[in-house]
């Protein structure tokens, strides 16, 4: 797969995209991540990308042109499964879209800034709108990232135990139960005896008990 | 503010705190953010964290004992406000739950990884459980990263606008209306004539129509 990143600070994205499981995903080759600079796309020499915005108002808008460059420049050279825009107000991004997206061969996502990006760009030329949570960051990059982390890890071969992204949460709509390592008794506190009865099928009745339990408990919309 | 953040991968976090708002909300004093290698307070000098889960099954637990060791040690120096846990079972952090943590003034977030921390150090040690959204990702950090960033920007002086990060999404149980910026026909697309009406009242009835139109399309629930 292959994700382009179209970003004002692309450099914000450098060491999340170059650690841990994602530097995996790349160094195996199953993930390409390319993060490009707006500016060179942008419509005069001084790299202007953003505007005041129509109506007055605080805050800057990012520019139709640059933005409509980048995407068709980009999408000259592949077919774009999806053309992500990161916005507080897109659909809320959550495990089943990522267990979508991860099936694709090809994503754009654009990091907005400021107040947003022109409404024409997301009229005309996005065909997702994903928000990574109910809260306002200063851009898009760490939504990319976030949707680019969450996406890489499920394709086939990025984590080393395939079972582990299968007993994550929300794969089966349920919260992961409590889990426990050594030692058996921390100050006092201890593990569950079950945990410790070394019989496997009431250790599984268990944790699905659990699991229910505490979504039950957290999560009823589940 | 400070905020510490406690990591296995202190590195993936560089960037995103290094640039853009964060960046500036330090330079300025308004925010000090610390990223704590938990390997430091490791039980064993090979430097361990983590260990197989009773009751087996695939992934690792991250033990007890170093993030007890952290969190004590950390909290010596300090008093946290809140010892916060990342994990996709948490609270749905969102932009409230931001605006009442930038009140505070010390912040503990720990980041997860591989099956989550054990679940004694969610029960003694933790006081605020969030997650970011319905997603599980390869770690904690980028979450932690979110939380920094949504606290961070609400800080009195790190914007350079105040009334820039009032309008934004949610803030008002809304989202934001659709934002444009010269030129004012793009290809033929055309900015809603009220924005050049230089009218600031209807401009502002007109953004406050289209945010609860959006609203009631998009996201009914809020």
């Amino acid at each position: 797969m292959r994700i382009d990143i179209v970003s004002i600070i692309p450099e914000l994205l450098e060491s999340p995209l170059n650690h841990s499981i994602m530097k995996r995903a790349q160094t195996k080759g199953l993930l390409e991540v390319h993060v490009h600079h707006l500016r060179q796309w942008a419509v005069n020499e001084y790299g202007q990308v953003d505007d005041y915005q129509y109506g007055g108002g605080a805050g800057m808008v990012m520019m139709c042109e640059p933005l409509a460059n980048a995407i068709e420049s980009l999408g000259r050279d592949r077919k774009y499964d999806e053309i992500i825009y990161m916005t507080p107000d897109g659909k809320q991004f959550d495990q089943k879209t990522a267990n979508r997206l991860s099936l694709g061969e090809n994503l754009l996502i654009i990091c907005g800034h400021y107040k947003g990006i022109d409404q024409r760009i997301r009229d005309h030329f996005v065909t997702l709108e994903l928000s990574v949570g109910d809260y306002v960051l200063s851009g898009g990059e760490l939504a990319a990232a976030i949707v680019t982390d969450a996406v890489g890890r499920l394709l086939p071969g990025v984590l080393n135990d395939e079972t582990s992204a299968l007993t994550d949460s929300f794969q089966d709509d349920l919260l992961a139960p409590p889990v426990y390592t050594r030692p058996a008794d921390f100050r006092g506190w201890k593990v569950p005896d079950i945990l410790l009865s070394g019989d496997l099928r009431k250790v599984e009745e268990w944790r699905y008990e659990q699991a229910v339990l505490r979504t039950q408990e957290r999560r009823p919309d589940l």
